[in-house]
């Protein structure tokens, strides 16, 4: 039974390897400028609508020569990025990227290396910067890790061997339905949206997760977990994990860790970490006593596509149990076997977590790891905290803005200061403020709510970021807020 | 309160643009022969052990520069990759890469957007391929999708709104323990286990998903399925899912998707594909009939990673109803909220899947399919089913081969056959035999076991591969086999 066999066969690669070499050439030119000058472009641009058109072309059935591929690369995409390589963006929480690391990217692609596991030098790598993370964070080598999509995932790994190892039941075969008692986790009112994500997919369900208050600095009330500990132990209820964050996504507080490794040891709770902002501030000579106690943890989420500027994404697990975080994941199907020797001789690192095929994340972490050497990662971090600390002295002598949260590390929440005390017209105005700093060209800064109150947000996970740029910021500020004031007068449209 | 300022500030950008821009000049240099080249080189190397030792250093301290970075990159990372590039690489299920994608994911690096959403090109081009998908799959254009990590990811995200739209209670709030009846899920034998640890992690447990057994296609029973539903029902369980399977990662087998769309739709089940080996069949001219019903299915996972070649990774879930991903999903906490205008004015991609921050996983899979069209993908997909077939004639032919399922589509599964019936002496002499194709740097293959019987598979998802190879394979095979047969002796050792 031949198959049928149509004419010569195809290939993707080039047919003219030349031409191919000329335009990747090309495409490396370019990308270093475009970062080298990124300085001088808005971190943000609207899109006109012609641009946004080219997005909506259906699928192409034809060949297009790559040099004219990449021109509408060089026309609709690159000058419409979200900006976050810029200096001035400083909105939600992500970091800047690096050309190392986008070399390691395309390195890793051209390898084309799988990285749910087998004996190959990728899979070697992955678990040496498993290690590498370990020992950021003082963790033990015994621990177990998997670097996964980002720092949503790395807490559902935690969250999710936290539950199989806490159930009381065999949760693996027969699901939550099983469990004697239902389970509790807490976390403060200030946890990240994951979590409840996490807790909904896992079948335990948001109400599953307790929200303990938060005092004056933004951080876990321990006092208040103690208590709904106790009281969810006499309802009959499983209290199960602790998740305490290093450094929250509103306002950087950072949970007294020690006081949550004290507490989950004594009540024999599984204590979680999610440091995707803060663990790696482990590695900051200066600050590094703000995250004690995170060795301690059981899991830890990080994030190193965040302060250590690796392109997305990269997230890390850490599970300090060696066996708990293989018990909670490994399958191994008949066509998943290990061999005794050749490229199936080794762990499967896909054992460790939900996905099977897996991209070689390691590369660009470990290229510019071995680059800067992780001393300087430490100091960037130092860096950007002394700049949020600056920011805010620049802030506090502004009689026009003023803070509405602790500054603990790099994150900074103030507000535009308007006479009287109409909540609904200072969030126009703040609102309005930033829209005008993004569509002016100057910053891109996010906004929230603290404790109530809508105020502007500056993150600053940025290694291009200089204090001049902050300087900026605030004389912008104080010249939009004399602007918007007296558009804000009681006759405007409030709508 | 002025923060500490220490000393200048530093920036992960190089010091002197012009060498790091010589040094990714030489990179993609060498990247270009490295893809050209590929032939030239063993599909697989095992590391010697000096070069293992050098993924056990430490964490770096200090700095090194980019160049001696590179050199160990091409030292210890280069020649030892996976190989699932190069032409004479079958083994489990990937694709092949390409210098287009590599290309991709480096530009995606250095634009540097975030695609957990927002008003910038990215995202725009992120939603253009999703669409480009469900053009494929014949999916409706208001059907919503989002790109994931991967099959198994893009699995789960169908597998969760399917339980969230079953459930009959309110799940998202108060998880499977409110659930009125047990859920069940049904799957052939011969599903992925990624499906398995979907139920694991949805809390439904392993048991929740019934296994139905497969016919002598490889494909599930459908009056099996049928009575199982009714057992269930009857039993007071609640059926809720059938997963359909468009190419067994075994066998490549194809449930009948017709009979299970009407199964689904009689019994009032949400229908899912696994498409992830064999959704993409649907574009290509001489096959796309063997995946009719796809586009009758309430979700579809496919993976642009294994057909389309683009580097890892890159999944898509793909769910029909406008709504049911979004209200399985979507959590809008006060830092993420969108505003009038500007760069949060727009839809929030995170609010369809796990992840927040997410890597622009497009762009590889655009500047591919802008380049060749989707023709030329198409015709590579008939090309590999024609190579498996052509590979199923060979085998055939060759009195010490057989083959052991039947060949669907590109996979093929195959023994060596030994005198007499000893299974385990079979067993030995296949795995040797593969080992040793390893080993020698002729081919790498893997092995399963298919109705109880260990077998070789060949799994052609490779645009280098040509029928040379595969005719090469043979005759290796048949020496191989003549070797160790004389070695596998009553009296040699069986360990
Ligand atoms: C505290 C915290 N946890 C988790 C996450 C989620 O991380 P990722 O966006 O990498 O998924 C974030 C994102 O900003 C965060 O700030
Ligand atoms: C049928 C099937 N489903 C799902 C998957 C998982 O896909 P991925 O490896 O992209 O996670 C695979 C992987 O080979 C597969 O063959």
């Amino acid at each position: 039974m031949h198959g049928q066999v149509h004419g010569p066969e195809e290939t993707l690669d080039p047919d003219d390897w030349a031409t191919a070499e000329a335009i990747s050439h090309r495409i490396v030119g370019d990308a270093v400028a475009y970062l080298r000058d990124v300085r001088d472009r808005a971190p943000w641009t609207d899109m006109p609508h012609s641009v946004r058109e080219t997005f909506t072309e259906p699928l192409p059935s034809e060949p297009t020569d790559l040099a004219e591929v990449y021109q509408a690369v060089l026309d609709s995409l690159m000058p419409y990025p979200m900006g976050n390589i810029h200096p001035r963006f400083w909105s939600w929480y992500m970091g800047s990227s690096n050309l190392t690391g986008a070399l390691g990217d395309f390195i890793a692609a051209v390898q084309g290396s799988n990285l749910g596991g087998g004996n190959h030098a990728a899979a070697l790598m992955d678990q040496q910067v498993v290690g590498w993370c370990k020992q950021m964070l003082g963790f033990p080598a015994s621990a177990t890790g998997s670097l996964e999509s980002g720092g949503s995932m790395a807490n559902f790994i935690g969250l999710t061997v936290a539950r199989n190892v806490k159930a009381g039941a065999d949760i693996r075969e027969l699901g939550v339905a099983a469990l004697p008692r239902p389970m509790r986790y807490y976390a403060s009112d200030q946890a990240h949206s994951c979590h409840r994500k996490a807790m909904e997919a896992l079948g335990l369900g948001n109400q599953a997760l307790r929200r303990i208050p938060s005092n004056d600095a933004m951080a876990i009330d321990i006092e208040a977990l103690r208590r709904a500990i106790a009281e969810d132990r006499a309802a009959g209820l499983n209290p199960a994990c602790i998740i305490g964050t290093a450094g929250t996504v509103n306002s950087g507080a950072i949970d007294d860790l020690e006081a949550l490794a004290n507490l989950a040891a004594e009540e024999g709770l599984w204590f979680h970490v999610d440091g995707c902002i803060g663990a790696l501030v482990a590695i900051a000579p200066r600050n590094r006593n703000l995250v004690a106690g995170i060795e301690r943890a059981d899991s830890v989420a990080l994030d190193p596509h965040k302060w250590l500027h690796a392109p997305f994404e990269v997230g890390c697990a850490l599970v300090r149990d060696p066996q708990a975080q293989h018990k909670t994941f490994a399958v191994t199907p008949e066509y998943l076997e290990a061999s005794p020797r050749g490229l199936a001789a080794a762990p499967w690192l896909h054992e460790y977590g939900l996905q099977t095929t897996k991209a070689f994340r390691a590369l660009k972490v470990w290229m510019a790891i071995k680059e800067h050497g992780i001393e300087k990662f430490g100091r960037l971090i130092d860096q950007n905290i002394d700049q949020a600390l600056y920011l805010s002295g620049l802030i506090d002598a502004e009689p026009g803005l003023e803070r509405v949260a602790p500054t603990t590390i790099n994150i900074v929440c103030f507000a535009i200061k308007i006479a009287g005390n109409d909540s609904e017209a200072a969030k126009r105005v703040n609102i309005e403020a930033m829209l005008r700093l993004q569509e002016e060209g100057i910053a891109v800064l996010s906004d929230t709510t603290v404790k109530g109150r809508h105020c502007l947000r500056v993150a600053i996970t940025n290694h291009r970021t200089r204090r001049s740029d902050l300087d900026l910021l605030v004389r912008e500020l104080v010249r939009l807020r004399s602007t918007l004031l007296v558009t804000e007068s009681p006759t405007a449209p409030k709508s």
